[in-house]
């Protein structure tokens, strides 16, 4: 059983012939988030951002039996106190019908192998709050919670009207 | 007065000179957090991250009067729904002797400018959740905070023992 589960999964980094696989997912994870009106990236702008001149994100793509069945998508953040980069994981998704199967984890294990490869000293991502079958998952896996951090985002009107404040 | 504040304040991208500034205002930081114990950033690694062959973070100095003031480090981050890059301020430190002159507000305001050259949709960053009075300026400028989002870290033993994990 291990063995046939061992020679199912198969993940490797994405390539630009991969680029409508890529748009494909990320259409899945905002159908399932219900933010599908939200998504801007279509194939031509993920060709760019994935395997332009310079690339702004990595992708890693699973495949199980020979199929794709998910994706993660990942790029180089940094940590001052560290002064050097650590690896950030922005989005993880699996097709429902591949679920259950471990494959979230087999992700997670093999970014934080890149992150060693790579040297960078800390593996980071995000979760929702009320998402605690998934945050349990992660604490399990040794990762902590910054407790009392929080995001702030400035987008469309407001960061123009920012940019536009003088001194 | 305003003409005199306005002489006073000049922001301009980091060079390679002054990464004894630098590391001087990431000591600065990380005093004032009590975490002194956790900087690993020395001159040398600093002159890499920002200055060697593959710069994985960008920064900003502020100078008052022509004297170091602050500093800004920030990079690219990415995201999946708009399939390209926004901009990150990782940090952003003014010495005590130079605060409640609006410098910060004027360094997140130089940052959104950039932001917007760079075709960047989202200026993003973290405050801690208790810091209110910088939560209220944030709020202020139009920056929404993504309440519901926290962030997860490995690092350590704990990330060795994921990148080791078998499928």
């Amino acid at each position: 059983m291990k063995d046939e589960k061992h020679d199912s999964l198969v993940i490797r980094p994405a390539q630009e012939a991969d680029v409508s696989l890529l748009a494909e997912f990320i259409r899945g994870i905002a159908e399932y988030e219900k933010l599908l009106d939200q998504v801007v990236a279509d194939e031509t702008i993920l060709r760019e951002s994935f395997f332009g001149s310079r690339p702004s994100a990595e992708a890693l793509i699973v495949e199980w039996g020979g199929k794709p069945a998910g994706f993660a998508v990942f790029f180089e953040n940094f940590s001052t106190f560290m002064g050097r980069s650590g690896l950030y994981l922005e989005d993880l998704y699996v097709k429902p019908e591949y679920r259950r199967k471990g494959i979230g984890k087999a992700l997670l294990a093999h970014l934080a192998k890149i992150a060693v490869q790579r040297g960078c000293p800390r593996f980071e991502w995000v979760a929702l709050d009320w998402n605690k079958n998934a945050i349990d998952l992660y604490e399990k896996w040794g990762a902590k919670q910054l407790t009392e951090w929080r995001i702030f985002r400035l987008s469309g009107a407001n960061l123009a009207k920012l940019a536009g404040a003088g001194y």
